[in-house]
């Protein structure tokens, strides 16, 4: 959520040079997506009309080896109609660069905001978006593994280093009786495609009602499909806290994604289960970040315990109330 | 450096809706200028054309009780034709607006970009915008005084609390000798008006060798001329760490300026000592930034050492080769 890398201006200009796009007029640093450095860049444009584009510099978070995958998976979407932003490429068609001593890509800017309340028009929208992505996800023959799944989260314990307790007695023992709880009922033959994996409200955009952008892709993996409306059910239908749920929203998310893709009887039976893992994940990712920034790094730490608020709603959930049949 | 204040794209539109700009299409965090939020917001217009504004949220740094000198400032720069950004008034007028609970503006967009290397051309250019802004500044009634001028060093060098040489050995020392140098020295009767005190090549935004706007107005205050000028030729025309002298952009600089306002003998004789001033004052606020912030806050401190190195040239300059007269 900053900007990593400083770009100078010349080098931006010479590296744009490499594109059809005109001639720079204006970039600014955003502080925006996972840690990676990103520029909202302006150019001429060929014919002079303006061309916006963000640049992302790509830093320690992000595997230079898995940007292929992230490449292909957003063309191949994209030409399915998904509104995701395209890797842009320049004269001799590479897409992937190096700036600054980065891996660097000069990707399509896409209008919108991202909403932090959102109503039940903007949660069935934003659901609806994530079936038609599982969709046009289903003859992607790409792949990458989901390294921060349900086999990663006991690692993910472990590497807490027994500072889990620090955040809230008892925390490392609650951690541990879900993840034994999950282990035995974790659906594995469930649908699956290439998941987004990450779909906060953060990353869609929107124009009023409709979805106008899905970004950010660098969790993009391998993954049972409803798995990944279980995290965006998390992410959308609690306030950020975790302490107050929002049916209305769950079932409008709910009821977007079903008017595209229909959940099997078996998927409805795992969802409680599917956002218990989901809770846990950004419980553990939180919890390891919590205990490995410092408190006056000046970086919002994320709470983990607004997770654990949501861990505790799902474990408790009735089934037919947070997934009303199609 | 950062965005402090997360702006709910909910709550940016409601704001939104107090000014004559259309809707909100887009809005993004971006790194820039002081210890402000700032937002690139992009709007439909009134005529769906799009517009674009950079809204600031200030924070700790900025004095709301300022505000409105820099907003008339701007005013009259701008009516004078200098190139700087308008703050917005919403339809009743008003141009100083809350925010999240900051003072908040919305300011015009200006296209361009900050050079990290000037050319001779470019660094003319800077320093004829300069010339143009303390001309059109001449009748401002307005006045602002400089906090970091000269009676602010000593107690800013008190400040640091005896850690100068936590910084390097003997710096308070030469702090101190520097102190005594410029008190006996620093010039009373100079031409005065109110000046930028920041013009770095960051608030400086240029397309080719064509200024486009000058930014940040944010420590502008009411001193002495070519004091402005020589804070901006210690930001021009060394490399970043302070060890090379650019003499060919100094040249170019302090020629761009006179040829808009020619510097006047006493200002001339001055300008070393002027130059010795600017250097302490940066070396002064980076040296407390780097006392006052953990190494470990993953904010960029700034190198107090290297106006040191800046201090050092000037100390040891030989007047007729900085200054070229007109």
């Amino acid at each position: 959520m900053a900007v990593y890398t400083a770009v100078p201006a010349e080098a931006l200009a010479q590296f744009l040079s490499r594109y059809d796009c005109g001639t720079l007029v204006s970039a600014k640093g955003i502080a925006e997506g996972v840690e990676n450095s990103n520029y909202l860049v302006e150019t001429t444009g060929c014919d002079g009309s303006g061309h916006r584009y963000i640049l992302t510099l790509y830093e320690k978070r992000v595997d230079p080896a898995d940007l292929p995958f992230f490449i292909d998976l957003l063309d191949h979407l994209g030409d399915k109609g998904c509104l995701v932003p395209r890797f842009i490429a320049d004269r001799d068609g590479q897409r992937l660069q190096e700036l600054c001593g980065r891996p660097a890509c000069l990707i399509e800017f896409l209008t919108g905001v991202s909403v932090t309340e959102p109503t039940q028009a903007q949660a069935f929208a934003a659901g609806k978006a994530m079936a038609e992505l599982h969709l046009a996800a289903q003859d992607f023959t790409g792949g990458r593994p989901n390294t921060l799944g349900v086999s990663g989260w006991a690692p993910l314990a472990t590497s807490c280093d027994g500072a889990l307790n620090t955040i809230q007695p008892g925390l490392e023992g609650r951690v541990m009786a879900e993840l034994a709880h999950l282990e035995g009922r974790w659906p594995r033959d469930l649908a699956q495609s290439v998941i987004h994996a990450d779909l906060f409200p953060d990353n869609v955009l929107m124009l009023g009602d409709a979805v106008t952008g899905l970004i950010d892709f660098y969790f993009s993996c391998t993954d049972v499909r409803a798995y990944d409306l279980a995290i965006m059910h998390g992410a959308w239908c609690f306030d950020s806290d975790g302490a107050t749920y929002h049916a209305d929203r769950g079932v409008a998310l709910i009821a977007g994604y079903q008017s595209v893709l229909p959940l099997s009887g078996d998927e409805r039976a795992a969802f409680p289960t599917l956002c218990r893992g989901a809770a846990l994940r950004f419980l553990l990712t939180r919890a390891y970040d919590w205990i490995n920034t410092p408190p006056d790094a000046m970086v919002t730490r994320k709470d983990p315990l607004a997770y654990l608020r949501r861990l505790d709603f799902y474990a408790g959930a009735d089934i037919d109330s947070l997934v009303v049949p199609a």
